[in-house]
């Protein structure tokens, strides 16, 4: 069992993923020896993993593996983001099952290493192993760039905003397996939103310049539930206007004006983030580099009331507690 | 599909895994927001990731949970001792199945955070998802004591050593899945080199120190196929003695003269390291900290030649492809 863990072709894998790879001056020594060896930083780091596994995340059917390998780094991107900083480094741990072809994997890796170049990251290292699904997991390291933006800072009285659009997603995922009809363009920009996602490296690191430092989180998970996350770590409450969240045209025409998968749909990677007031949308939108809106406040307490257009109450969620078993 | 990729419990398995965690002063932000944040550090950075699936590296029925935690960061520590370098801070990416209960997984985060511990290694991160198998990836860093000890610094004429002994592992795991019949003492020795092997972290930060800096690799695919990693990246030979090759009483006694598993078994995680001549066995013991036995040198050239105690040849692996094809 043991001396049999490698699956054949390993190491026509490991070459692809390293063929042609070009490692930035911090790297010392890239894939190929026990560890890669990277020079030191003088600034803070940080640290994330994420993991993509096959029939849980996605489908083979969904998509092409170029589009899988990036969004695997993508994910991981977004954290990043949503910390303000810049990422720099990772290395790719691949559970490879029977049935994929080295074409498939020179894909996935082309994929992978074409948006890790695009933000300056290096692959230094990976491993290979065989599982009964497709997994790749992805551990990325990046630099703080001028502060750490995290979600224990949020105070009453800052506004929350979202940057992009919220929903698309989980429409286009739902779009894939079946659940949902749609067509044509609303179609295609859906199922791109869920399958391309964009890390908003570019409006975290204009975040992390501004003071005091915003708290942040990239909605993973569903915007009020990573509000939620906000919530609890900072031990504040919040009054969300439902009617504020923004929405694409695209998830229009596809949900009408059903709210759910732009509430509590996950994997759209656009920040939220809470900030004392005195901004506009329109200065921060120019800030950012990216369309940016306010959907509600911080407040004392720790319950997330939602309210529709007449200032009822839609929903509230009375505890920190309720939020993370919501999913 | 994407809505459901966590698994229903997800918060208590997190909770399970922070909760005790002391973190050092490296370590500024640890588990709870998207990233963790790490001090800077003054020196250079090493980088690896492992792990271990269920049915491919383990079965559950072989061993208690602690000691699969604890394996699968000490792979990795393994990995970092092969370096000469000391570990520091790592991220955990956990693929959960049904059926394993919260019971379980707080034993196992318990041998992994005992390990960590043990070795001043902090846990920063982590990230859980659903899997058909249970997989534990482990990604972690470390920093460079001295010098970072490589595969492509052996040179002709240098002599061969390995730490401890060789092939225990890779029998051991024979005894667990019934293949070889072993009982008492011998069989609970074999078994538990398997289950609960030792990084030698003190004998590669004390080959970190010796001039010029031996070439070292780890044995986790076995002892000729590391041996041809460290062949192929330095671009040489070797000639190993097989009457050398250090194999405990408790091998001996199961397998005899046999000496495939100590040749050719995988996951020993000792220590094979190549270094100009003027070493006795004894004072490279007492320096390392553990048993060292000589077993070959390095020459000119691209063949592995293993000889009997005759000196007649009893393997000859003609080329460093013939090497990486021997899994």
């Amino acid at each position: 069992l043991a001396s049999s863990s490698k699956s054949p072709g390993e190491f026509e894998l490991i070459a692809s993923l390293v063929r042609g790879l070009k490692t930035s001056r911090r790297t010392i020594l890239g894939p190929g020896d026990d560890c890669a060896i990277l020079a030191p930083s003088h600034k803070p780091l940080l640290y994330t993993i994420d993991s993509m596994v096959e029939d849980v995340h996605f489908r083979l059917a969904w998509g092409p593996p170029e589009k899988l390998g990036a969004k695997a780094l993508a994910v991981n991107l977004s954290d990043i983001a949503a910390m303000g900083g810049r990422p720099t480094v990772c290395v790719v741990n691949l559970g490879v099952r029977p049935g994929l072809t080295q074409r498939f994997f020179d894909r996935l890796y082309a994929g992978l290493g074409s948006l890790a170049r695009r933000h300056g990251v290096d692959i230094v290292g990976g491993n290979i192993t065989r599982c009964a699904q497709l997994t790749i997991t992805v551990a990325l390291l990046g630099e703080v760039n001028r502060v750490a933006l995290r979600r224990d800072t949020a105070r009453p009285g800052d506004e929350i905003y979202v940057t992009g659009t919220v929903g698309d997603s989980s429409t286009g995922v739902r779009i894939l397996d079946g659940r949902i009809k749609a067509h044509g363009d609303a179609r295609r920009f859906l199922v791109e939103r869920h399958l391309n996602p964009t890390p908003r490296l570019a409006a975290g690191a204009a975040l992390s310049r501004m003071t005091p430092p915003p708290s942040v989180i990239d909605i993973s998970d569903g915007l009020l539930q990573d509000l939620g996350h906000i919530l609890e770590r900072s031990r504040v409450g919040a009054e969300v206007d439902a009617c504020a969240v923004p929405v694409s045209d695209a998830y229009q025409s596809v949900m009408g004006n059903v709210l759910s998968c732009a509430l509590g749909g996950g994997e759209d990677y656009e920040l939220l983030f809470c900030l004392r007031p005195g901004y506009t949308e329109r200065i921060l939108s120019r800030r950012l580099g990216i369309a940016v809106k306010r959907i509600g406040r911080i407040v004392r307490g720790k319950s997330l009331v939602v309210r529709d257009a007449s200032g009822k109450r839609i929903s509230t969620v009375a505890g920190w507690d309720q939020l993370r078993s919501r999913q």
